[in-house]
């Protein structure tokens, strides 16, 4: 066995998703062997993003802003708001670079087996968001799951009263998607969705 | 884009072995939302790793002494010395509980291709080992490829005018192997270094 430190470490490491208890060896030896090029520097980067990210308390995002650069930005649109599941989903859209609102993270989605309910999620803020009056449309942007989708019906039905129009996104056949290589459902649902030429 | 601190977490994270792009940002993300109870601790620990644990000057092992703790346990056995590529592979060994003796860890394997020769590793540092005279066996547990038996020989040569017993680990079927799908150079060994039943 190794010196207590680094099995205490191991077993630390094997927790982030992604590492297994071998794979976590492989990476603490990786650290100590490049102690001055690799492990002090990640010790110095996680420790600023320990200090200094916090989550947003309009949408959820984590930032150094609060609140975050995001919601900040006054070239934004204010009147949409797109809802994702978490910050990956909201990091995904911005890369893509098309959406030019603003956001709101859930923080997870509706699950009876995960026992996560709707107050689990920050759907009161939504809601709270969209009393001011200023959004004009919420675009769904959750999983084509059927946890994401009872998360969206749901949320739907919660904005219902208000003045907003809902929209989600598209489904159907994925750029440099095979037909044959696509599973029933979604091959359905291009069918069904089809457009003009 | 998310914040430049989280950029920079997510870059260094993906050169961990083990680790891409993608898996260093879901890593990050899952280190940003358990911050108290995940995050601060693994610094606390990978700190307390880079303070502490230096390499053994006598086997190259890492740990907190110095001498390390294998080298310093006068229980060991001096008169056998386990020669082993890294530190991974002193560790399995270690798993196992079977060797008593001491370690000593080469830092590599030669090799052509990545440009690693005799100078890169401590062969010099086990050659002075044997010198003092107390060992009497020397064992390689080096792998069983190509650059770990060229390496194999190599050491057996420089060790070649020393009064030591030199061994190596044996080769075969492996423990739960069938035979269907081994490979056909271990079958031919197992088949050639066959011993009574």
């Amino acid at each position: 066995m190794a010196a207590p430190q680094i099995e205490q470490l191991i077993h630390l490491m094997s927790k982030i998703p992604g590492f297994g208890p071998r794979s976590a060896r492989r990476a603490v030896l990786h650290l100590m062997n490049k102690k001055e090029g690799v492990l002090i520097p990640l010790i110095t980067s996680m420790q600023a993003v320990a200090d200094n990210i916090k989550k947003c308390p309009v949408c959820g995002n984590m930032d150094t802003m609060e609140p975050c650069s995001l919601c900040s930005d006054i070239k934004r649109d204010e009147s949409q708001i797109c809802v994702v599941q978490d910050i990956a989903d909201l990091w995904a859209l911005e890369r893509v670079g098309l959406f030019k609102g603003k956001y709101h993270v859930l923080g997870g989605v509706l699950s009876a087996i995960d026992g996560i309910g709707p107050q689990d999620l920050s759907i009161a803020d939504l809601v709270g968001r969209i009393q001011s009056g200023v959004v004009q449309e919420v675009i769904l942007a959750l999983p084509a799951t059927v946890d994401g989708q009872t998360t969206a019906h749901y949320v739907a039905e919660r904005l219902e009263k208000y003045p907003v129009k809902i929209t989600t996104l598209s489904r159907g056949v994925p750029v440099g998607g095979e037909l044959d290589y696509l599973d029933d459902g979604t091959l359905q649902m291009a069918f069904k969705a089809r457009r003009d030429f």
